[in-house]
């Protein structure tokens, strides 16, 4: 096999947050395969490139997960350098794993490009930091995708012990929430949900554990998806949101 | 305050691994406070800074953490454009909220920009998926610093509900595996340790959870940080380790 297959974690969404190599990886590309999340100035870096969508969105899939292996064997087989772009890290509910595999199985040399997961830039856009000395040093990242996934770690983990972070779940947020009432976590844990993080329409809703049924986006990002970070590093938001915003005005010239 | 600071993710170590506003920021910056284990590659490339390491590195401090708000404001106020460069990302253990919060005390303008963090980076660098269908669908990242920080939750946790990463934890490892097989994580868990992440240099060790006390670097590695991964996603590695260094060796030209 001639070709070259390199399944890039993409970020949050800025095209600034993507790393170097991803960068690299996409400029130099004959073949980008992209996720539906994936920022349109993320794809047009890749100006020499044929671009198709794979993702999936609301969970209805474009291409099948094993359409999504036999392009990207079929594209290296013919000496294409393939970027399989990803939101976030290609190996945080990514499939970047099956992916790396079905690769494997059929012999096309590959690589795996780290990106900046939303499950810590989502919370860092809306001035959340998911560890803070006192507050949390402990994170954990959920898919909310499935009840059963989650389930057992939020049925288990002990009350307050770490920041939970939830990615893929704003469709189940009632019930996480009330899983984690049940468990012990006080009704009135800061809680938030960041949309579009990173992005210039970013918008988030901030609130206790037992109102995160009522987060909403406004009108704009209805549908999108979105982050659920909850933990007492929430509160901190409000003590850093304000300088943030300063700050983006005094930036001036810089990006 | 005319100056501003950016609180900077520096990735886990190589320079390719840098977002493009990390590269920004540190090619306009006029001053560097950097991290012990920043990569000397990714140092280089604030051409035009004066750089000065504030790190601690296994324990010591060289500059506390006082000292380091104090010489941000400082310069802040000065006029300079301030990178406080960090390993990883600056919300992950990264002590970037309490900076941040004594920026905002001293009104000085800043800015967050998420990095590429070592909990993702370190496991994949060593070809293991955080997450993959049908193994682990939970991420749990611990500091390994200090052992109240993560009893609450290594006590609690329901065995093998999630991938268990746990940065800074070396020193207190053969406690920590003690503690997962007393809560009920079988001895056989697949586990690892990796060294200098993404680095020319990188080690890694596999093996089950009851022999983790065992894992060594190598001489060369000796003392130095490493990450450690607990879970059956440790199992992967071996099915795509071989493929990604095939890898390496018919990228060619690609970095």
């Amino acid at each position: 096999v001639k070709g070259f297959v390199s399944l890039v974690g993409a970020g949050p969404g800025d095209p600034e947050l993507l790393t170097r190599k991803a960068l690299r990886r996409l400029s130099e590309a004959d073949l980008v395969l992209y996720d539906a999340l994936v920022a349109p100035e993320v794809l047009a870096l890749a100006a020499g490139a044929r671009r198709f969508p794979v993702g999936k969105r609301a969970g209805r899939h474009t291409v099948t997960q094993e359409g999504i292996h036999h392009a990207m064997v079929r594209a290296a087989r013919r000496g294409l350098r393939v970027v399989r772009l990803k939101g976030g890290d290609p190996f945080v509910f990514g499939r970047g794993g099956e992916e790396a595999l079905a690769l494997k199985a059929a012999r096309v040399p590959f690589e795996v490009v780290p990106g900046v997961s939303a499950a810590i830039a989502a919370p860092a856009s809306a001035s959340i930091p998911v560890t803070h000395r006192g507050l949390s040093s402990a994170l954990v990242v959920l898919s909310g995708h499935a009840e059963e996934a989650w389930r057992p770690v939020v049925d288990s983990l002990a009350p307050h012990s770490a920041t939970v972070v939830v990615l893929m779940g704003l469709a189940g947020r009632a019930a996480l929430a009330a899983a984690l009432v049940a468990r012990g976590w006080r009704r009135s844990t800061p809680s938030a949900v960041v949309w579009s993080a990173s992005r210039p329409d970013s918008a988030s809703w901030r609130g206790p554990l037992s109102s995160l049924h009522k987060a909403e986006p406004g009108e704009a990002l209805a549908g999108a998806p979105g982050t659920i970070v909850i933990g007492e590093v929430v509160s901190l938001a409000a003590a850093l949101a304000p300088v943030v915003a300063e700050a983006r005005a005094a930036q001036g010239g810089l990006r």
